[in-house]
Order: C-alpha cells, then structure tokens, then sequence
C-alpha cells in the first residue's frame, strides 16, 4: 500500500462519539441541563444530543449501558466517492473490518472498523441535518440558540487510551488520512501521546500511552466555547451543580488549548476547551515535538498535571474499584 | 471544464495581501507599533509583517506606491501537484493571465492572475517559514511571542470590491476552487455580497459590490484576534493612538463575526475580527443567504451600518475627493 | 443650611428601584427569565427581585401600575443614627417631604421624600437580607447561585430626567450627601448630566436633562456584570428573546463604562454595565467635566448616540405616541 | 478607648507600598516592562510607580535595599481631619508609634505607627496627583493611557504575615478602622487569616499566619486588572519573559477573587487580581467564615493551594536558604 496521503482530505470532520453510561438518567440531566447540549431524539437507550452550533442532528450518542466508556466514534466522509475511497483503504489495511451498519436516527449507513486497541471506529457520509423548530429558531440566520449550562458551541475532539501510540498513529494515518499535528516523544523512544487533524482543526482527536491495561478506554470526550470567559463561568456552573471539577481550567502546554475537565455523572471525563483562532493552515505542517524534559514544566503556565489525569479512563479498570 | 469539486483542497489557504501606501512610514509604524504585527525584515520599497501565529515569513507585505489599495493577494496551494493543476484550470478559464513570477523574500515562484475587476492573484507553494531568534524564541514550542499593540493571531481574510459581484463568485469558484458560505441577495437579482473560504475557515475572502465605479479597489483586510476582549483591548488602544475607529466593536449578522474596523495613516481599511470557535466542517455546507429585508434589521445586535462603510474604499475614487 | 459633608457617609448604597410597568406578567417573564434576576416573593401588585450577589432580599420591585416609569428610589443608611442625622437634614432641606412609611416585605420603615421633578426617594436602616434556601444555597459561601438569563451581578444605579440638573444636584448633596464624580458642561451654561455617588462606586446614580416635558421620568435602571465578555453575551439572550436591543454594547466616554441598553416590555429602558475595576477611591476626587466639544466625539470608541436615547423615558410624554 | 466605629470612614483607602529589593534594577525592569506598571518618577535609591488608573502619583515605591520584603504601608485619610481623628486614636492605643515623617515626592507630612509583628504603616492626607503630560495625557478626560507589558488598573492591596492574626486584627480595627470581610477560622481557636477593608472594595489588606518565624514578613502585593482575560493575558507575558508562575490563574474560594501569582526578580510574591463586579455595600457586612474543612476543597474550582504559597515570604527566613 502506498503512503497514505496527507491530509487525504477524504475525511470531513470529527462527526459524532457514542458514550456509554451506566447512569443515564444522571448523564442525561448533566448533559442537557448543566453541560449544556440539546437533545434532538431519543430512541430505545439511546438519546441524541449536539451543540448549539452542530450542524447534524446528533454529535454525542449517549447510550444505556453496562459500563461507561465510548460505544464507537464517526468521522463524515467529505463526498460518496471519498467514503468508497476510504472504505477500500481500510479493507485493504490488516485493520480488523466490522462491516456496513445501517446508521441511525441521526446518519445513514455507516462503515465500522476498529483499531488495535479495541475502540470501534465508522465512518459514514449520509446524515441527517439539525433542522430548528419554534422555539429554536435563531433570530440569525447562521446560528442557533440555546444559553442553558455551559452551553458550549461545537463538538472538539476526544482523548483515546492505547497500548501504542505509535501503532495508533500508523491506524489513523492509514485509515482516516489524518495527520499529526504535535506529539510527546518519550525517552524510552515511545511516543507518550499523539494529536491527529484531518482538517484544519489543530486537533479532532488525541492518543495517549495507557497506564491501567485497560481495553479500548475513553479518556475524554471535548466540546468547544468560543471564549475562554465561557470556560470560567462553566467552571462556576459546575461547582453549583456538584459536578467533579478534576483540573483546571489553565492552558494546556500540548496544543496550547485552554481547558476545564470534569467527570459526567457516571465517570466518564468531559472537556470544554478552547483553542482561541488557532488552525493548523499549513498544507506541510511540520509536528511539534514535546521531549519529556518539556513535559516536566508542566502545563502552560505550570501547573502540576493531577495524578487522576493519568490514571482515570472509562471503563475504569480493575485497580481503580 | 467540468464543474469544479467543491471545495478543490488544492489551495490550502490565503497566503498573504499586498498593500499598498502612500504613507510608507506611517502606515509601517502603525502596523507595527500599534496594530502589533512583528516586522519579519525589509527591502526597497515593501516592508515584510506577519502577525504572531503566522507560520510564513510574511501575511502582508506593505509597498511604498503613489496609491493606497490592494497590489496582490496571494493563496498558498495544497501541494507542487495541487498547485500544477490550479495553474492548468486558471490557463483554461479564460480569465486574465500574467505568468509566473520569481517570487520575494517570502516566498518562492507564484502564478499571477486577474480577476475581471482589476484585483490581481497569486498562487504558490514554495514559501518561507518564520524561524524565530534571539527574543522571539517561544517560551513554548507551539506559540510565538508578541504582546506589542493590537497583536493579532494571524491573517484572516480581505474584502475586495467589484462591480459584478456574480461574475467575481465564478472567478473565485473557478480559479481556487473557493465555496460559497454565505451571501446577500438583493431583491433586483444581484448579490450584494458574497463569502468564500477554500478551507474549513469561515471565509478568507469576501467580495462586496463596488458602488463608486472603482476599479481593483479593497475594501479591507482583517487579521483574527484569539478573544472578543482583545478586540475591545484593540479599540482603547486604537482610541489612544489617534486611529480612526470607523465602526465597531460590535458583531456581523453576516457570518456572526465580532469586528472592529479603522483606517491605517494612509486610508486602507484594517479590520479586527473574532469568529469564536465557528468553523465550516461541513463538507455538503449549504449557503446561508441574506434578503434585503434581513439586511435592514442592521447587524447583530441592531447597529446601522455606517454610510462611509458602503463608500469607502482604496484607492479612492475621484467623488472621495 | 451648612455646606454638606462631602461626601456624608451617612448614606451607605443604592437599596432599590420601585418601577412601574402596565405589562406586569411580561415585564416580570422578561426580568426573571431573559435578564436573570431571582425572584424573592410576591404580594398583591408587586413582585420582589435580586440580582445574584445583592445580599438585600430586593433591589427591583416591579410594580403593577396604569404606567411605567419609576415608583420611588431607595437608599440604605449606614446606620440608624446616619438616618436620623438624614432625615433631619432633609426635613430642613426645604425640598418635599412625605414622611415615614412602614416599609414592605423587603425592607422596615422608610423615609420619602421627593426631589423637584417629581421622583420619590426613600431611605432606611432596617433591611431584610437575602437567605439562600435549597437549591439557592450556593457552593461557596460568599457567593450565590444564579445561571439564568443575562443574570448581573448586583444592582449598579439608575437613571433619572429632570428639567434642570443643577437644581437637581443641589437636592443630591444636600437630601442624601452624594458627590458628583462626572459631568457635562453646556455651552448654554447648564449642566446636561450629571453622576452621583454615596460611596466607592463610580455613580449610583445619574441625572440627565429632560427634553420632552415629562415629569418624574425615568431614563434606565442598571445592573452590573462581572465582566464585558457577560454583556456580549446578554446581546445574544435578548436578540434570540426578541427584546429591543437600542444600543451597544459599547463603551460610554462619560464613565468608561461598557453598557447595553433595552426596553423591558413595557417600555422601561434597562442597562447593562461593567466598569471595570474603576472605582472612586479619592476622598477630594476632582469631577470630570465634559464639554459639548467632547460630547460630539460621541460615544468612547466613536459609536454616535442614538435619537431614541435622548427622547425615550418612561412613562412616556404625549408627543411619543 | 471606646469600640471603634466600624467602619470608620477616617481612612479613604489604601495609599501606596513601599517594597524593598536587593536587585533594584532588575525588580525596576520587571515592574515598568513586564508587570505594566508606569514610572513617575526615581529619586536617589527609590522609583516611584503607579498603575494607569491610580490618581496619585505612586501607589508602588521600590526602594534598594538589602534585603527584600515590605518597607512601609501607607493608607490616605479621606480629610485633614480625619487624620487628625486617627492618629489621636493611634497614639492613644498603645501600638508602637513612630511618628510624623516629612513624607516624599509622591505625598506629604505622615504619621508612622507599627504592628505587633513589625510591618511599619503610615498614615497621610496631603498628597501628589498624577498629572500627564505630553503621550501620557489620555484620549479620554476620565481615563489613562498604559499598554505596556500586564498593565493592571490601579493597586488592589498587600498581605502581610503575622504570627497572632487575632491581634492584627485588633490592630487594623483600632488603628484604622478597618472592618473585617472574611477570615478563616481554624479548628485549634485561631484565625488562619483575615480580610479587611476600610471603604467598599472587598479587601485592602489580608493578614495569613506566620509560618516561618519571619518578623515584618510581606506575603504578597496586588493590583487589580479590569478583566479576567487581562490575567490570563498576563499569565503569558511572564511566560514569555521567564518570571516565575507560581500559582494560578484560579479563582479564591475566599474573597472569590481570580488571581494569578508570580514572583518578581527579587522574589517579592506578586499578584494579580479580578474580583469582577463585587463589592461590600452593607454597612452591617456580616464577616463571611471559612472553615478548616472548608479550606480542605481548596481553591473555588478544587485547586490544592501549592506548598510555597504557606512559605515563601520575604524576607526569607533562615530555613527558606
């Protein structure tokens, strides 16, 4: 196989993650009420939710489930040719196939893969759109409306555990065309964590080493404010709703991004961050390279990484009980 | 020619505007000591600036001219191929040619084009990237360092006028593969206005109707500020320098974007501009269009807009005077 | 009489507003829902409201009335000797005097008087303080809990019309010991407006001149936020409300303050401000005076005042309908 | 001596401090370049600063010393007479008094006294305006002019350390009048700390508990910025210009202040701070308490309070070497 283009520009964006959690009703009331996503549908145990500036029905599928942890993440495809063109790479990849799904209430049919590490990838073209009624009507015409929560704007991106970051990376390269746009090079040789863009987003999805010998882990789920000021007050939104502020917000090293994490009623981490105007324009961007005496500093502004952060996945895994 | 693919990727973004001066000296040290962009070096008559999170050596070049206006604007193309191919559809599109240039300080060999209203082109893929020295070195790796005056992120986009604004979206459609994301539609047919981006930016060009009968006239260029405060920071210090605010700060019903607009010494437009975390992900976007009736609730928030903003342009036309 | 103390102490804040509105279910939907004050009780016509961080039980009581406009304007005492040495003062004053009420469900007994152009005034000692029940209890104990709506922080000061400012002042030094920390100076030799504090604020309250032979009007009422960045936000909840947004945000020259003004839905204007950190902390503060020349600069960064600002109050004068 | 009037009105606010450094210069580069504040004026071993909303001529005197820490704090009575009031009460009260100085370029004759613990403070009411001239002259009569480096708007206040908090406490309400806010009472009967104010901003001065058995000991200085993002703003300005982080941005559970810390070159702690909108308006403010339980939550979002934050303070003691 030859080297994959890149970016292959076959892929649009970051579409949708499913979330699990053996807590829905929690999760639900955080996610509509406090977090601040609308809920477009909800159907057997699932229900559809996205941002007040997502353009599809749905980027957060939270399902009913045994455990927590992410049930599968979707990237859109940028046209029918491109899905069929990567659909074909992906076959021909080793990469373990699932095969065709029909979709569901928020997209059409879907091709799922999955990587090395147990998490279930699909990618689909077809989708349903976010179509306003009554009440969600914007009074302009290119926005939308809603002020509940921390009410953040858009899907970001997710953090995803694995054994091997350099084997992660050679998946998504090979299989999304996305490109790396900073990474931390360990000095054991290892890559520590990976930052992938398949647009001009400086990062949709992130990898890092896995510490607990988990399987197929979440480590993050983000969305993203327009400001860092909406990040400030969503933490104040939080402590009133006793919702588990595990650090920040401060401003991460790696990326540059400013952040708040939080544990969602059933354990699973969610991120509202912001990355002020920045994106990765540059068609031959070249990686930004963190060292681990880099990473001694700590983050942006110093602050000591908390232990949780390294830690904590979802499903926790048998030392965490 | 068979339709364009919408968008072509093969221009990866808007590289950097002329601009031209009547009041070197002036012009230079406002945009350096007080619109913050960092002066990357100099030669005969054009002074080479970037703003902070520019990666190439320069976002706009100011040219010592016995006008003011646009000299060209340049977009960087994807890749040697991609630009290859753009250069073969522009040869073909019957558009107005020049050829190849050697290019500048800031970049390698560029082809030259011009739109029916007298704004001339450039696309290119050599370039040069900023390397920081001395003091300019990042306390981060992924970050620059300025902090003087205004001190926006990076380019953003210009706003170029044109008689037929129709007739423009072919041209932009045609040579860059450029996609519409929004526009106006002026109830005698016309578009009053029209928004393109070839990346996942909002928009990095825009074209408004010349009502001066002007020829190659700009209107503006912006560069993007990380936060809305920093634009309102901007306004004070603009205040105090004696720069003429025209309008602002407030926000654009047209693509939502909080903005500030004065006039450089010698009377180009410069605008400010913040858009938060939007984005065009979608890669089937559907354009938003503006009716006249929309256009008179004014913007956002019900500010009118001001008349020199529909009359203003540079150079200036002979009733300007 | 002597010169009064100045500034006297005496008085200690802003306690509250009485306005009147013939709207009264969608004046108080707009007050609790859209704009973010809590509601602290209601009895027979009126309805009690705080802002999140004011510690009185009510600093807004929306009244049911034939009009709109302002039913009286209180203010705290320091002490109940300080009321005593006021109510003295004033009933030597020489302006109106109504004597003691016994106050309501937010406050004890209250002493009104009324200044020349037919606005009421009371002061009063004993208060009742806001105590937080339930889900009101906020996560820190020096804070409270509001999330809805624009939700200011506190109530800032008013705005009030009177034929002739400079009498006006006169009863403001003289009934309640105020100092002037701004003003305007017409060539005509009268004041235009003039600011007023009790205390470290930069004005609780102003007076401007009326131009539409109204008497007792009001001009606005004001809350303050945190932060700009909360007013740019409040323009986006009233714009998707549909409430008249008529001016800003934008940064007044007179005070530096960044304000948002919108008519509730009887008509009453209502602001929203920040200042800043700016305080008046100079025991022998020197007023600002702003001349005509100055005032034609318009607003701080330029934004010309809009006709409606200069005619509206409430209730309104017979030439408005 | 009868219980002092709480507050007393006598004091306006806090005046100026005069900081000690033993690398006078590189402590003057940091507070005019990095931290943003503006010289008025140097006389023989000391530089007078301000920040560009203070009215006096120097709220900051950083005087070359030996040693580091603080040289004297200086509050303004607000009349000749009320500091004529005070200091009757100062010298009847048994506290250390030193006596009238001649005062300095930036104030006139002053009365010192001393703390239990060794801090020297003063009292005065003649004082020297700022008065700009030529670029500094603002483009607004009401405002000033400083964009240089952090550029806080005027001084906030200082914390001193103090082995008996409870007898500082009775210091600063004997001698000045001051009112408590919020303190920390701890389980073992002592306050932790103290918060007091002699006019309505929230704090001038906090008292915290010696650890060190340092004598006079300064914990840190404070001004006040307009907004939350100039701190974090700032936060990268003493990242790019090497000064040490120390803690922060975060928000206090106490006081509810949003704050960034960082050490000057000298290693005198410095602060910045927001406390938005807030303000002590009751004259009958009943003290907010904090418990030991209460401070195990740490900071307002969870932050743990990092170790050097309950140790360093200047001078160093011994043990700090």
């Amino acid at each position: 196989m030859s080297t994959p283009t890149n970016p292959s520009f076959d892929i649009a964006h970051l579409g949708h993650v499913e979330m699990f959690t053996d807590r829905f009703d929690e999760s639900l009331d955080f996610f509509t009420r406090v977090y601040g996503l609308t809920l477009s549908g909800q159907t057997g145990d699932s229900a559809f939710l996205r941002a007040w500036d997502d353009y599809e029905y749905a980027t957060l599928k939270l399902t009913r489930h045994h455990t927590t942890g992410v049930g599968h993440v979707a990237y859109r495809a940028s046209s029918p040719e491109a899905l069929a063109r990567r659909v074909a790479v992906i076959e021909a990849s080793g990469f373990r196939v699932h095969g065709w799904t029909d979709g569901d209430e928020s997209h059409g049919r879907a091709f799922r893969f999955e990587d090395p590490f147990g998490h279930v990838f699909e990618i689909y073209y077809d989708t349903v759109r976010f179509r306003p009624k009554g009440a969600e009507v914007p009074a302009l015409k290119n926005t939308s409306a809603a002020f509940t929560g921390a009410a953040p704007r858009r899907i970001d991106h997710l953090n995803l555990l694995a054994d091997d970051v350099t084997e992660f990376r050679r998946f998504m390269e090979t299989c999304l065309g996305a490109r790396v746009t900073e990474m931390i090079a360990l000095d054991n040789g290892r890559l520590g964590g990976c930052w992938f863009t398949v647009n001009n987003k400086t990062y949709d999805l992130a990898c890092t080493e896995e510490h607990g010998k988990g399987v197929g882990r979440l480590h993050h789920v983000t969305y993203a404010t327009d400001s860092r000021e909406d990040i400030l007050r969503a933490a104040d939104i939080f402590l009133q709703n006793g919702v588990h502020i595990e650090t920040g917000p401060h401003k991460h090293a790696v990326q540059g991004t400013f952040f708040l994490y939080v544990w969602e009623p059933a354990g699973n981490r969610v991120e509202l961050a912001n990355a002020g105007a920045r994106l990765i324009l540059a068609p031959d961007w070249e990686p930004v390279v963190w060292t681990q005496v880099d990473r001694l500093k700590g983050q942006a502004w110093g602050l000591k990484t908390i232990e949780t952060f390294h830690t904590h996945g979802t499903p926790p895994v048998a030392k965490d009980h």
